[in-house]
């Protein structure tokens, strides 16, 4: 017996991907895909990948009941109308920012205020590395923010081994592909403004901080960097740590804390081409890659992480969280390992 | 009860890619994967997609026994090597050039000759939308050559619905990606000098050509740039025909060609981004697309034709194909639709 | 003493282009750049390389008096205001498509009608290859389009010589950058949605075809592509001459053709990585570069001709017709031979 | 009375640019360019941008007696050939590292050592924003490396208005394009493997931390990734001083040092797509461009310098450095401002 599903906001880059996911899955089965502009056209004339799919898209004013309802819309969309999401559906899957963080005073400092703060303890955080415990059952859902995400899982076997306490200096320096800015886009997003680039689109004060601080209890000092790949956010960490820290304990931590993830794996020097996490490397999966290298002449820890910022930063955790929460095998529909060689992710 | 595979040359993009298919087919189990240079480094040292494949290179020289062998090796390999691979196999599929030309002529013509030329009628042509028909139970099986199997899938509804009879001018303007050349590569592929190029290559000449023709039965006009993609073929296919021939008699002849094929879809206006066949549409894919134009002015048929040249042009077929031979299911490991969006594909 | 310049619409990427070539020129004064958009804005705020121009966009309203007016107005503007601009400058050079076409059909049947027909025989085309004995104090003159240069440029010697008499089948295949888009642009010119491409973006009836028959008197069965490149424009013209053409009669049409020319080159067969025109070779300067094969096999000619489509296909081409028509040294201002490597062009 | 010129090692990316400044430079002749693998072929033939240049390549063994002789060679060569070159020429220009180091103690840590260690005092380090007042009449020049002289664009400022003392921690992480490898290249430079990446290259370690050290008097935590662009490099520096620092002390440091530079321009803040530093806006053009923002929640100082790494990075730094050497305009045949739109940098 299938799972109905619906997605809300279908149109835009992370509702396609879900839509894909979806419609591959072994227990889901799309019901709905819902879009203001593109209300009775194919999903398949917008995502090209879907050709295939026998689904048009339905004005959001008439949402379908079904089991799952995952909601693609802007941030600030969502804590509007998750009344009217959680009527439609038992499971709610919200991959906008408007529930991925534990408190109010967060949303009052990186966004304009919340809504509905009351339900901000009841929704779970979506990433299973982080809360996995918590997901079976859970009927409100939050997927992670990209670079967040990258982020976490970088630093979490550092905080969980006690390498880290949370005062230590953290530079985080992420690169980002176009597809985090979404299928709208004006000048800077156009192919022959955003080719090419390494341009800084946030020096300081980007909202993810919040999330990581949120999750790891530490400050980190965050800058994003666009550059010319489509999916793809790679975050490099540079830790000043408050003693010595070996490379022995650097792979006991790592080792320790995923070796039994399904979706995370280590990429950390040896041979060939690829020898530390890249987006090329896990693009179009929900692979996350960590890796690090020492730096005693520094006293620096470097670690890099990278994910495909629509898989496992957006969708593919989306997803995963869903098969968490609904008893399903935990890596049903993510199956698919990536490319190689591939282009710009 | 799985089936025992190998693949031979397992270190090209080829090799590559036909592990990563076999890997997820629910019939094939990967027994073994050859590499002269790469003997005993693991898979996933050289394809980072692989990582999680507990699976070593081994010497070309310890062929094992398996049901099913997959040769990636390059052009003049295979045919001297043939009679070991047909004794380590019940099934060999041959992804060079080798068996693909159905007469030793061409050989002469266009490459260095054949070894032998005995075997050329005994093996089967790899495309399922040509040559199903006789794949069942095939025990060689030749993949066709990417830019070959592009134009062929493009005008093979005009051949059959009688719209050509193999007189007419038909010009083949080919974009390619640089996985084309292989996994090698000099100063023409470095990154430097192959970014962004439109560089024609082969502006006269190519093998393909002997191909189309074996094929179809016509000579073409047949010029190959390369394009700043990895992955993709696209041919243009200028077609000058030799009465009127309308918008509805083509729908006709690709719709009654194609509407059955699972591998083939038709893209041919409408609205959108996306309303010709193109590579990015494909990429990561088995499908192809295809769609066309009618040019009154110039009395001209413009046909275009796109896939992903080392899957529906290559790997893929090669599976596609070997899963007809076997009495597998049809798309049986093939069945992953792309993405979007996605970079260079 | 200095020519004062004007550069209506300078916010476009040609308009910029202009404002970085006069700016640079031995004999021009840039005195003014209009924006409609961006007025009282500094021109550096919309093209970075001249953040160390001392210029603000005027309002187009205040056009001021200047020696050379440089109209980079979308199609159909130029033709409405040609009293306003030729009141302000003795010399108007027109961007956009408004003047280049020799007779009202073209434009009744190609573009919306003319308002000014009587002025269309008064224009000169500016492209000097084709043109340049009747340059010389020309007061109204109409750059051509960058598809039609490249092809114009790649067929011309064999008119010339007598090799083709404008009956012969002439496929012209196109490849272009996302600049020929101009600045502004929506979903189909995002970064996400554009990179990677081959994507047909006029398979037939571009008004193109409409210049190369009006200047060259034979018909052309013109399709273009968009690929991944941001400035360039590929001509690959099929040729079926009536009688047999060798490579010595093709070598004396261009080396005649060609030889005194200052922006025109060779690139033909030879050793290296770059053995046939491509864009990446001519990149940001005013070179064309024309190369050709003969296909014995098919009996076709193939001829290669390669521009950056914003320099000698629209405002090098402007800037070198103006200093023919002002009597300037003809290479002022033009003489950047462009890069080596270099990314997409 | 022009200067002669030669360069030595003139087929590597280095070598060509310098071809195409020296060419274009008003007070150069460029007598020799020398090839171990290419000698008696064209320049044009490895560097198409140079197709019109009349010069083919020597055999290094035959120097010609020029004025100035600029050396691209491999790092470790020109320390052995320096007696050679220097009675070849008046002038002798490195853009190796080998004398760009003023202490023999940093070739024994960061190199194989020095061969010629009298010499490191004696050679002056080319970049003008450093070390202008040393340059006219130096006859041993030392090219800085694109790395470093990003990093010590960024920082030098901050040190020379007395914001950092040299024992504040600072995080350098470094994006760089492909022709920072060099013209050659294996594997991990291929177009397939290198395209669209994120690659960490240099987790730690690298050479240029050695330069900034020794030209800033600080140590600095530098990390070096691969990104999909050709020419470019861009450093983002993530300082933590040890007091308050406003914005108005950071515009005071940055207009103050640069404000006469004729190479350096400031892109902090403002409007439009181009608000920071970025390779894009510099490619091809001499300049560097410095921006910053102030982190108050994090203490932290962001600092972004880009340049183009074949230009400001190499040949252009050199060009400069010869050209106050020489007595000439500094910025002779260093004009070129750079494009825009433009591709990959």
């Amino acid at each position: 017996m299938t799972t109905t599903a619906s997605v809300v906001g279908g149109t835009g880059f992370t509702g396609g991907e879900l839509l894909r996911l979806l419609d591959g899955h072994p227990e889901f089965e799309v019901v709905q895909a819902t879009s203001r502009s593109e209300a009775n056209k194919t999903v398949g004339g917008i995502h090209p990948n879907l050709r295939h799919m026998d689904l048009r898209f339905s004005d959001p004013a008439d949402l379908e009941s079904v089991d799952t309802l995952f909601a693609c819309t802007p941030h600030g969309v969502s804590m509007g109308q998750i009344d009217e999401f959680r009527d439609a559906a038992g499971t709610v899957v919200d991959l906008s920012a408007d529930f991925r963080l534990p408190e109010t005073t967060y949303y009052d400092e990186y966004y304009d205020g919340h809504e509905r703060p009351g339900l901000l303890e009841e929704a779970e955080y979506a990433l299973p590395e982080l809360n996995r415990e918590n997901l079976p059952g859970a009927d409100l859902i939050a997927a992670g923010g990209c670079n967040a995400t990258a982020s976490i899982l970088g630093l979490l076997p550092l905080f969980e081994a006690g390498i880290l306490d949370g005062d230590e200096q953290i530079v985080i320096d992420i690169k980002v592909g176009s597809s985090e800015g979404g299928a709208g886009g004006g000048a800077a997003s156009s192919h022959a403004e955003r080719s090419g680039v390494v341009r800084p689109y946030a020096p300081t004060g980007h909202r993810h901080e919040a999330e990581i601080e949120a999750y790891l209890g530490t400050s980190v000092s965050f800058t994003v960097h666009a550059v010319d790949m489509i999916r793809g956010a790679s975050a490099t960490c540079h830790i000043f740590p408050n003693g010595p820290v070996s490379k022995g304990d650097m792979w006991q931590a790592y080792r320790g804390q995923y070796e039994d993830e399904p979706f995370v794996r280590m990429a950390s020097g040896g041979g060939g081409v690829y020898r530390y996490p890249e987006p090329k490397a896990v693009a179009g999966s929900n692979f996350a890659e960590v890796g690090f290298e020492v730096d005693p002449t520094n006293k620096r820890l470097v670690v890099f992480s990278a994910i495909d910022n629509m898989m496992k930063g957006s969708a593919g955790q989306a997803v995963h969280a869903a098969n968490i929460a609904l008893g399903f095998e935990e890596t049903a529909g993510l199956e698919h390992t990536g490319f190689h060689p591939i282009g710009a992710p």
